[in-house]
């Protein structure tokens, strides 16, 4: 770290600093500048908080020259991490761009599902993805199945060999989703429910953690290191687009920059959403195509099999035929390229 | 509900739309424009959602004309909605401004705390709050004394008489949080959690509901709906500030027009919190003044007994003698001033 | 337009406002529904604009259903805008994407500058962009070297036969400008200088006008609109990043879903910038590719035969030689994809 | 500044560094940490300028301790700037706010601005505003009288003593905006419209620089440095509201503390707009009484004889009878308070 101290700091504002830096076994060295003291302060970040230092007598400012995640930091682990799971199916690094695909909320229309999971399998996918609890920002709206949505995806994935992928949005459902989930996502407005990253943490499945709508680069890091520091290293990032000025096209801003940015700081796969990420079905494939290029190790879209009868999102939903369209181009798209994606094809620095 | 076709919608897709709002009761009158075909859908909202339109073939775009939330707002209940504890203390309406400080959280120090609840009660502050539970952003910091702290916040309510505001962060502790606690907050990154909102809706003490960090006056009013939902209707807003693009010199954009927006459409009591709302000691002052200026029900500060020392947030925090300074003044702001609250003394529109 | 009135209205109130409409020659249709009247009015908006209503007593909004761009819209000219020069270089349309390249600023260093052009020429670019006149954050920065700037782009278009972009920032430079450059930029600092707009609303040259950091699509639209009334219909669109509360890793955020989605609405060419949209070298590749991908008419980069010595924004310029690995990635790109460009390729809706 | 290398960075990269630092006669000192080197850099940053380094090999990052401005910070000089009229009207310090009002832009009806300029007397404004050139989002709306704007600003002025406020929107009128105002007003969109800063540099009359829709407050104080460097000291600031992600209920967010951020880091005056940064007519008495509260040296307020016939901005602007309502309310705060104004009456810190 490097505390900036005031103007006017006093000697023993400064003195105050070194004292507690030392206490904590951080060794201080002191710079006088021409208008600011400065302090270098070499150590464990961990022990000594930045907003502790922040809040002493005479501090300006505290700047921190390491990111404060460390076990999703690609500093310390050079690697990729890949995500295998146990029908040979892998996220992450050199692999193949997943897709995973399927309605927004699971309705109670067990055949509506399974069409849109036949489709899946013929189109190369390989998660089926479907909301039995939903998070909605209106009461009055349709929020979810339960158990019942949970059971119609294990029933899918018999028929189909597809895994699934489905949202926890609280720590006394997790053995219940556990059951039946391959993999576990945590919703965009979950990103910093600390307990439930915790919970996570703790489960032995991977976890698709959704970037919050406001949520900087280095918060989102944060919430994958709360879960990895918990003990469950099978973190996967989803960018789904960020609030901004304007909503009047879409939803949100799909932000496919933090693709490549994650890639350089992280290890961990990422894979993106455009569905949410836009709100618009026109720009699923477009979108989709932005994320595969830029290296992302899959995409996530909502698929309906009839979307004007949606319970939710329908107007982000591809109808069955509009997904085998897109996907068809998608998969082209994969084949066509040589896609820089893994740690050693990095794009040009 | 207001449907605006596509140019190019087909006489079907308009027959689909007339045809799926007669199915819900809604009566449709048609419109043939110059460019648009419109339609006034007059109706229940709750029973047909704004989504599914929108999904539709040919539909441009769905418009409401009343606001999604219903039990929040001005339009169904006109007089302010006031709550008053078993001590005579009320929030809302005309009420003079009530006062809630205390340290960020409770730190295994209980004459610290103590020192802090009889300076707040001092200074007329009628709440002690205090963390038990931390959301916090790094797994590597301070997350909250649990129990202990709910407890050492009892003892300072039975020293001095101050009612307690705590967080809950997880449905689990509930019942815990109940037994000790006279309002319940909910935090700003839990602005969302629907879970969280539905347990408190279903428990008698009020609730204080922060506003997400990038949530709309309408998502934030909608999650309040969420709580009153489900039963509870003694909900208290708290505005604390929103994500700008400029956090150079505040943590956060302290929203100070929300408080006489939503006294305009809600008749919710709504707080400022001025400490989390720009991150800054020297901003607590002029942040608490201007909210107390525009109308808020209450003012949340946080201090500690010594905010070098504080494990989180000690920043932004006051000590006791910088807090009985800025009270002194916020007492005098409010003597001197003929305040504006409630319904019946409305600025000039 | 729909003009949706409180819910106190009176009758004098709706009277005025359909007054108000015939006396413009609109067609009035009133609704009075369970708790708001809503007046439809149709006929021609540039006559009497929103924000006249939106005064009135009693009015609660004022919708638009037509985008307020005219000239602009996809919806008056379905034919995608191709922009061609006397060389036979097009832009937009099903046209192959151009690559416009060259120094943030021109510096005194004409070698410097030929070695650039040397480089574009060689790689397939089209344009030759460098910034005689420099706006400039802070006054202590590099301004621009002004006129000998001018002469220099001039001279290495002699040498290379590329086509020379600049910035206009003055309507006092209009004429020295256009006697130099075959494309005048418009600054995002000035999209909304509408003097500036006017003055090259009334010159013969193409001009692209570049996204300002925190327009909206609707403004961005608006401000091609003021040029293209003003006579000039060769506008060519240039999205460059817009501000977000993230900055810790990118400069701006690169907007990529602005591309189809301003496809969607206009039929102007947009070309994509990633070197001041992201400010990062090692992002211009793959936020190239990803405007490429999504129907972008160009790439703009920065690029400078020694960005360590650069006078502005080396820090997101290529050198020579990164220059040429990443643009023969983009060829790669441009040559192996079908690329869906121009109206009759658009993508899956 | 500091200067953080790259964890990779080899001895030449820090060498490189170390020279430029050398070269541009600043002292560097090298510390070697446990991941990183860090240089810190003494000297003055005008000859070297952040970006040049930025672009550097090896170099992560490059922080600065000092604002990059000068003439603007309170740093440089710690009295607060207070400009004094002729008719000694006084803005700045420890002065009673000044209210400034008017219509947005004046129309072709010079009884109704008499109207409005009698009635600005009568409640003790010092400052008649009033636009003759009028910056319009689009090029359907009305634009401005242009001179005869100017006109009716000074006959008014003749009337009744106020002093006159107009925008300049171009260096081309700006002899001729002189001729008339005593206050020169720069507008948001052209805040970084640097030839329009440096024309009213090189001018004697005071300025008012109203804060661009994105601009970040080291932004906002740069571009005043542009014009004190250029020779005018004479700067008002004024907050007029930032864009932020919600705009369903307010045109901006009108940013109040940034009114003693500013006065901490600043001696310039600022004034606050509640008019333009909210957009509605109820919020301009209570942000009126925040700006004042929170020490705004003036409140600028739009004021119109007929608001449902204003030819822009109505709905912002109030009528004469509710001016007079609100304006006999700030004046009665302002006599009821002891202001906290200037920097000897700083807030607590």
């Amino acid at each position: 770290m490097i505390i900036i101290m005031e103007k006017n700091a006093t000697a023993e504002n400064i003195q105050a600093v070194i004292n507690i830096l030392n206490e904590h076994g951080f060794r201080a060295i002191l710079h006088e500048g021409d208008v600011h003291t400065v302090i270098d302060a070499l150590g464990d970040k961990t022990t000594l908080s930045q907003s502790r230092l922040e809040a002493m007598d005479g501090v300006n400012q505290v700047k921190l020259i390491r990111q404060p995640y460390r076990m999703a930091s690609r500093d310390r682990k050079e690697e990729d991490t890949v995500i295998e799971f146990s029908n040979g199916v892998k996220i992450g690094g050199a692999n193949r761009p997943v897709f995973m695909i399927g309605p927004c909320s699971v309705e109670d229309d067990y055949d509506g599902l399974l069409q849109v999971a036949q489709a899946a399998k013929e189109m190369g996918c390989q998660f089926l993805r479907g909301g039995a609890f939903k998070p909605r920002t209106s009461p009055y709206d349709f929020d979810g199945l339960g158990e019942q949505a949970l059971k119609y995806l294990a029933q899918a994935r018999e028929a189909t060999g597809l895994l699934v992928v489905t949202e926890l949005m609280d720590v006394v459902d997790l053995d219940l989703v556990c059951n039946y989930a391959d993999v576990i996502q945590i919703g965009a407005r979950n990103m910093q429910n600390f307990r439930l990253l915790k919970a996570v943490g703790k489960c032995k499945k991977p976890v698709i953690l959704k970037r919050g709508p406001a949520a900087t680069i280095q918060e989102f890091l944060l919430a994958a290191e709360h879960i990895m520091y918990n003990g469950n290293e099978q973190v996967i990032l989803c960018e789904r687009g960020v609030k901004s000025f304007d909503s009047a096209f879409t939803r949100n801003l799909l932000d496919i920059s933090a693709v490549p940015v994650i890639k350089k700081h992280s290890h961990l796969p990422i894979i993106v959403d455009p569905s949410h990420g836009t709100g618009q079905r026109y720009l699923i494939e477009p979108m989709a195509k932005a994320g595969i290029i830029v290296g992302a190790d899959g995409i996530m879209v909502e698929v309906h099999h009839n979307p004007a009868k949606a319970l939710s999102d329908g107007k982000q939903s591809l109808s069955i035929p509009q997904f085998k369209e897109v996907f068809a181009k998608l998969n082209n798209l994969i084949d066509t390229l040589p896609l820089e994606k893994g740690k050693t094809n990095s794009f040009t620095e």
